[in-house]
């Protein structure tokens, strides 16, 4: 068995232990040089908290173990189709090689697909199901709000 | 001032307390019915979490405070241009409106923006930064994963 199938097993194995305690059928693990670093399941139904995706957990848990939101390096291996909202986290936090064992066509039979979501964000924001408006508003804040991090940056605020 | 003017003021009020805090110079807000459900601000530089935007502190915050994962109803206010991340979170809540104040054409000169992260993304996955591969890895499982979740589901399992 390659690591590739052997991380995908082990995200697939805690998506089943997640179902088994109630939660949705979502694992992940974050790897780096070939080690295990995080875990993460889906603890939506647990939590409530509608960002708790498999990916995000395990992402959380990789930053707080490695001691920084940095995971160059890493990979993620997670049991399905990492949704727009995991792959963009990964995206930002510098990872670069994503792995899943099921896919939206896999998921989409049982509900479980994203792919509309992809669908949906992949269009001009003017045709999104989200009304996304730029509203220029600025407070009377001298210098403004940006200029004040870029101050801050080079140690001058 | 208009609603919309007055919550984006507050996300920007947000962002500023937030800088002098020592944090990232963003802030939102999450509205519903026009009465404020919940506030977040970027807590990476305090946390480590690289998933602690300010709206997707705000969405979980609002999520907590109505006691459900769904933000059917809600609009979201931030300071900056959402990311993909945050957006695609409030995508997958249910919000249908999205109010920002400054752009990332604002935000590019100082380092602020994710309009690269968008590009990115919006490529097939083959061309973008990240490579993400369908490995179809299986359990020994019987029934397999989603369709045990789906047994689950129907009061089956």
């Amino acid at each position: 068995m390659s690591e590739t199938e052997r991380f995908l097993c082990e995200a697939i194995r805690l998506a089943e232990d997640n179902l088994d305690k109630g939660g949705r059928p979502f694992g992940a693990v974050v790897v780096r040089d070939g080690a295990l670093v995080a875990t993460g399941v889906n603890e939506i139904l647990a939590t409530g908290d509608p960002t708790a995706h498999a990916e995000m957990m395990a992402l959380r848990a990789a930053s707080r173990a490695l001691g920084s939101p940095s995971l160059e390096g890493c990979a993620v291996y997670a049991s399905g189709h990492p949704c727009p909202m995991c792959l963009a986290a990964m995206r930002l936090t510098g990872v670069k090689n994503v792995y899943f064992a099921y896919s939206n066509d896999d998921a989409a039979p049982y509900g479980l697909s994203t792919a509309a979501v992809y669908a949906d964000l992949a269009r001009p924001f003017a045709e999104q199901s989200m009304t996304i408006r730029y509203v220029p508003v600025r407070r009377p804040s001298e210098p403004d709000l940006y200029a004040r991090w870029k101050r801050r940056q080079a140690g001058q605020a």
